[in-house]
């Protein structure tokens, strides 16, 4: 507290991410990074910018990087937006589309900075319950509204939408820009990028955080019509000219061309995902049907805070979500290697014997 | 422009940053660039940590770098803050500390983003003259106002407030932040980062991008007791919790530690400033007392655009700031190496024949 703050400082409460533990030897499950490091490709690239040319500024439009995306989606240079990971890329979105009169719409249960983001940027908004069986009914966002920003696969349910639903959800909100967050996508569903030459109203939202296992580097980006693109630069014209580093640009770049590492790793973190789930449902785990390179699970009889603990006394961390009442008593599990995943299992079971 | 856009994306003129050419065997010294490279040790680090760990976030308290700085400012680590770039960390103190019901009070001549941020954050300014040399008059600011930002030494006329003058301001301000915002204070002044522990309402803004040669790396830094920098980190917190990568957290923590190095470059800027100063000189420039790595001149008989005009024709670009009435017959020269400042001087020699 400071008299010196603003109000809106004040105000605020700010977004807490997953523990970021300084300890080694950790099994760390909790913030769904990617088991396999990144392609060597991309390593070698930011090998190569680390040097002398690092006294000069940064390309600030990041050609190189827009169109190396653009080329992999089949979309033109100016519907690439990149910015440092994607949470400054949705903080910008929120500012230069999301801001209207009406309330905005996103689920009750879904990532957890949507919120954070209303509140700085002084956006009403509404939290849509989702179904019973946790997932997300898009007819619930066919109403008025400012706007409407989804997760998917959602976070933390891992539960996908099909790109009939995402139709269904443009084509009901006309008048609105309607955000489709794919921080997952890329562990199971389709992207929306497909439909950014057919909808006016689409922004696409991607990171290089997990499905390109570069959560360390902060690259994030969104595809869109130019007319939407123009107006998240207007924004990052007006905050910072030069968001990423020119390591970042060069890494990102080789990341994303990368395809065949791409497909490999994100094909073996499925196969991976579909032995945990078996594991885990023979331990009489229930889950929802995840798409992402984690679970979400609940245990028949033990309760979540529980087993988290049960797990971080054997040295593994999970993630206790427990803002709302409806998932407490879930766990969201990132999908390691099979060593880690097998440490996991064995130590689960020593708990809930 | 867009039907989707908010109503404040409509209304921004956003900040535009120097020419980036991606033309090479220019001489470029627009964008106030350290010629010389980075620190070795800043360089060996990064490719330390360029490799497998990327996979991983960084850490988002960035610990070690902020132990770094405060160490190297007598400081202690909860008076410091670190973010993507000054500009990052500029933005985050307009809307933290300067959004305030009076108006904050900047220069009419002074870092072209300082009213990219009032728009931005709806924060409204008051743009006081210079006094007729060019210069800040401290006076001008202690009148009531919702806060007060100086770049010192001021761009672009890299005049320098002595720590007595910045002390008058803090004092005259009990009330309200003055922030400092030292981009160039490596080149020729002191630091008021030594102020912090005396003045509640000091926050110290600086960059890796000028005087430690890392433009390319993004990577800024405020000083200010803990309350304040609480503030910074509330929004921070708010927007993206991750600014800062795992290389860019490597490579400035290594160059705030070599020191040496640090010294060595910026006193061979400095007596270049001097030679390049007497150069001009006798080409019948008239400048301002520069403390920073550019001179700001006018030629007593040729105008402003043309001598950037021939200077493009000799591929050596400058920068030319029209904003202001009275200073458009400047040009800003960024200090360059040796070869480049004979090229400079020798290609001014013959425009002005």
């Amino acid at each position: 507290m400071s008299r010196y703050w603003s109000d809106l400082t004040h105000k605020l409460t700010p977004y807490v991410p997953g523990e970021q533990p300084k300890i080694t030897n950790l099994v760390k499950l909790n913030t769904n990074e990617n088991p396999f490091p990144p392609s060597p490709q991309a390593v070698s690239a930011m090998r190569a910018v680390v040097g002398d040319d690092l006294r000069l500024y940064p390309d600030p439009t990041c050609s190189e990087l827009r169109q190396s995306l653009a080329q992999l989606h089949g979309l033109a240079i100016d519907q690439v937006f990149v910015g440092n990971g994607s949470d400054e890329v949705l903080a910008h979105a929120f500012q230069a589309l999301l801001k209207q009169d009406e309330r905005i719409l996103f689920p009750d249960v879904t990532y957890g900075f949507y919120p954070v983001y209303g509140d700085l940027f002084g956006i009403h908004y509404e939290q849509v319950p989702l179904a019973q069986d946790l997932t997300i009914n898009v007819d619930d966002y066919l109403g008025p509204n400012g706007g409407v920003i989804l997760a998917n696969p959602n976070a933390p349910t891992g539960c996908l939408l099909s790109l009939g639903q995402i139709r269904t959800l443009l084509q009901g909100n006309p008048d609105r820009v309607v955000i489709i967050d794919e921080a997952y996508i890329d562990f199971g569903g389709q992207s929306a990028a497909a439909l950014v030459p057919e909808f006016d109203n689409l922004l696409v939202v991607q990171t290089l955080s997990k499905s390109r296992s570069l959560a360390g580097l902060r690259v994030g980006m969104a595809f869109g019509q130019a007319h939407l693109i123009q107006g998240l630069e207007r924004i990052k014209n007006s905050f910072n000219p030069y968001p990423l580093s020119r390591e970042a640009l060069a890494g990102a770049t080789a990341a994303v061309a990368d395809v065949a590492y791409f497909d490999k790793t994100r094909q073996t973190i499925m196969a991976m995902r579909q032995w945990l789930s078996e594991q885990l449902a023979a331990l009489d785990f229930t889950m929802t049907d995840s798409k992402a390179n984690f679970v979400f699970v609940e245990h028949a009889r033990m309760g979540a805070a529980d087993i988290a603990g049960g797990l971080r006394e054997r040295g593994i961390i999970v993630r206790h979500l427990t803002a709302n009442p409806r998932t407490q008593n879930y766990l969201r599990i990132s999908v390691g290697t099979q060593a880690e995943c097998d440490v996991l299992v064995s130590a689960l079971g020593e708990i809930l014997v």
